[in-house]
């Protein structure tokens, strides 16, 4: 038996059961094996790939969840989120200067485009433009990463949430890419505090480890038009929510973004250590986790279920 | 007095007369000075820069205009959508292996990154997606022309729909970049038809001159989950509608799409004649034209007509 | 025995029996098969790729050949010095407003290079350079293709020397990319004639069938101070004669040019039909053709055979 | 009065009083007033612009100047190719795996084309490459810094050459653009060292100062088949000056590097400091030095008394 509610201008067949719909949902998805698990550095290459967690956390309060949902893994770019909420809150229209908001039509590390930009990046949430937010932070919060850190564990209720230190200095170690573009950017101008610290920030940043179940909780503000539903906070306001949500939505999944809103039409950010997180505007938030990546670098497993929870749902914002 | 309807998972401000507000935001559109009617072609360039419309028409049967609502002019870009209704209905998902559906972060014609892309373009919305599902046409249609003018007037209730014949000449004098364009993808083999008649009938349909209020008529049943609210037709699925609604969000309004998502927050397409369509799903469609163009392509005061009126009933999807 | 002689500012080491030399060469070259016969178009797929011919002009007259030296092949590319040196003549320095004399760094058919110029070709020895040198001809010669003729059968000495007219059509039928630059140099304004009759002069001169003996005879004047040794015409200024070969020591050899200068240190040019050509100021002209081609476009075994003899012989002009 | 000798396979126009003709060049060179001197670092900003020197070193021993022959100035990329003659002399074939020898196409300090060609650059002439071969010095000698300067001294014959320590800091902070190339050169594989010890070497080489007769003397080895003519030393083979010369003449002028050989004929390398050097197999060097650039970073004024130079005494390699 299910219900309608109505979300996103469309009635949502919200199933009696909605964990009996995951548990289906998830088991298909154990079935795709076609992904590979990010080998970049070997912090992330040595996660097992048959990790695999759905969490539907929805405005009521209540967080569903099957699989390996309270496992925690490294969020990698899905962090490139929290950087640009406290980058907005502190530098307002003026960051948009430096930053531009259009989808790259290109891979999330590209450097050529960087070039033909003259060192400002397309959107926030390729590598250029989350370096970019990271230099944004380190000039203007004395101490960036505490903030970064102290906002996410108010977001997701859970003052355990910590960095990977392991991961942390592997990605330094293997940065030389993000340094390239990093430096691109400061030979325009376009980098106000010392590279090496921007890119300790963002390497650190990223290896934030969280569970599905945090990451639904702590994006569940931007699908209340930027109020948290459990603390009743305005994290942001609703425009601002509203803005993040259509940057998730043109330049949220790689080079993958047009076929995902075609296909699922959600807002929906990814993280190469297999976390996938979609926005449901005044339904909740979708969060997946299973390790291995299609070749656009998204999660192949979590694409799968978020794909067919939003279409048996009728979730798209379309 | 206003009244709060329900629509996009938001209650939407409704104003008693909704009219005044569209005369408002016309009157202030007015005063936007600074774009630049298209001079690519002269009977583009003729065309007075003072026109303004602005249309609304919303599920219930109801169309609101104010200013030059019923002028005609060349639709340019935005016959696309046509066109790509046409070649989904015929191709099905094989469509999608001889175009892709992400977006370009490049200019609208942009031949560099066909070479790129092998040939396949990145969407149907930038010229060489057009020219590539003019192909499908032209290929799959005995008269292809007719297929397009058929189901224009259908959907519009208009059966005096036509072309401009001068625009459609003067666009074929003044086509080389598309024939570069066209050309280039026959070299790698992802055109069928003979180029000059892909191009005749791309030029063709890109002539086609309608008024706002045939433009808000014409795409209600992608506000409507693919049927038309007047006739009751189902034009496509509500599946396919959705796909055409995130293709508008994240290409369809040049390379100023994200700004677009990121400051207005609806599915949209423009076209160089100065006219731009907004799809509200589950509420309507908003129609605005005015020649002069900003240096993306867009209307500038249809851009500014139309983000007010979305930001002031609060329309985005996001 | 052997007898030293000044060219290119070295003693060049001249075998008594220069024929000898020649066949141990071709020879050598026989073994060399890792090359592949140009397949985009039948005519030139079908010829044998066991061709193989090397002829040597010197200043005094002879010319000693061994090999295929009298069978006739598709000239291609190599056509491109005689287009280019009409156009220098008719146009003299305002030639160098419409293409540049600078290397590519890019493919001979590279479509993105034009978009960066902005529709101004980078040299006069790749696709679109040669194609706005057509475009010259075209435009400046009431008859451009028997302009062409008649100096060709003037330099090689020979009435008979024509077009196969199978591969001229074929190239059209296969010239989708050629035409790709043609109309795009065209929407930059760069093209001045009909775009078709333009492509039509280049794909006729590429088909023109020449021998090692007749190239090595018609190029003679480039190594004689602009001055042909035979007839003792001024075909061009020693100051043209000086720009020709810098244009194609820098650009001649498609996207090998700059290995071709390091390892052999001639003026050269080379066509897709196995043909290359190499000046030795002062001293002659080396002609090589067999069919196969490195992944360059460069026949494999012409481009050993230039080689050894060059460094055997110590004709760097470096 | 004049007399011939031989040089180039041509009869050299050489005058009686070879200095009264450089004085006359240099006058002329001095009402050129079009560039700009480099002002991307102070150091080189607060040279003055009316500097101008003409040096001629000649195989003889003769050492002819005029101007400010003796005053030194900041080499700049001219030291990159005393980098490369002791990479060549370290790695032999092997270096070519790591930097090609083509064209470049593109401004020295493009970072589009490296990443095209996936870490390997295009030349040792361009920046990245140069970075690559400091690479290679910083990795395979013990003191990379004495073996260049121990290698200069002696070339020169002046043991008080040394750097400009206020240039050398100077380009390490503001060499964010190099650091994005070593960077990315990195993330490729193809740097092995410290990027930071690299680039110090790279920015180190660059501010090298010497006069054009210590540029003439120290060259003149690759006019003479690799040999010293004043010491006798064999610097290189013959086989290695000449493929030294090959680099020079396809890209040792920048992005004018097709355009030089097209004017003057000349192997040739110049640097941003102002200076350049010109290489006349079998007769000499002709050195020459002003601060203002033309819009490719080449010497304005001497580009002009070079080409003047050569064009009147008939010096082109082709």
């Amino acid at each position: 038996m299910t219900q309608d509610v109505i979300s996103g201008g469309q009635s949502i067949h919200a199933p009696d059961n909605l964990k009996t719909l995951l548990q289906t949902i998830l088991q298909q998805a154990l079935t795709v094996n076609d992904g590979k698990v990010a080998d970049y550095i070997p912090a992330l290459a040595e996660v097992k790939s048959d990790y695999c967690a759905l969490t539907v956390a929805t405005l009521d309060g209540q967080v569903t969840s099957v699989g390996d949902a309270t496992a925690t893994f490294s969020i990698q770019s899905i962090s490139k989120i929290f950087g640009l909420m406290l980058a907005m809150e502190r530098m307002s229209d003026s960051l948009w200067e430096r930053v531009q908001m259009e989808p790259s039509g290109q891979p999330f590390n590209s450097i050529v485009q960087l070039e033909w930009e003259r060192g400002i990046p397309r959107n926030p949430m390729i590598n250029a433009g989350a370096i970019l937010v990271s230099d944004v932070l380190v000039s203007h919060y004395s101490a960036s990463k505490s903030a970064v850190l102290s906002m996410v564990r108010g977001l997701c209720n859970r003052d355990t949430v910590c960095v990977d230190s392991r991961v942390h200095e592997s990605e330094k170690d293997h940065g030389a890419r993000n340094a390239a573009l990093a430096y691109l950017m400061k030979s325009f101008g376009n980098i106000e505090s010392d590279v090496e610290e921007v890119l300790d920030h963002y390497f650190w940043q990223c290896a934030l480890t969280m569970s599905t179940e945090d990451l639904a909780r702590s994006f569940a503000f931007l699908a209340n038009r930027g109020k948290c539903p459990r603390s009743g906070n305005q994290i942001t306001s609703h425009r601002d929510a509203q803005r993040i949500n259509a940057l998730l939505s043109t330049s949220g999944m790689y080079d993958q973004s047009g076929q995902f809103a075609f296909t699922v039409g959600l807002p929906a950010k990814s993280g190469v250590g297999g976390g996938i997180v979609a926005i449901v505007p005044d339904y909740g938030v979708i969060a997946a986790w299973s390790p291995p990546l299609n070749s656009f670098g998204n999660s192949a497993r979590g694409m799968a279920m978020i794909r067919n929870l939003a279409n048996q749902l009728g979730l798209s914002v379309y």
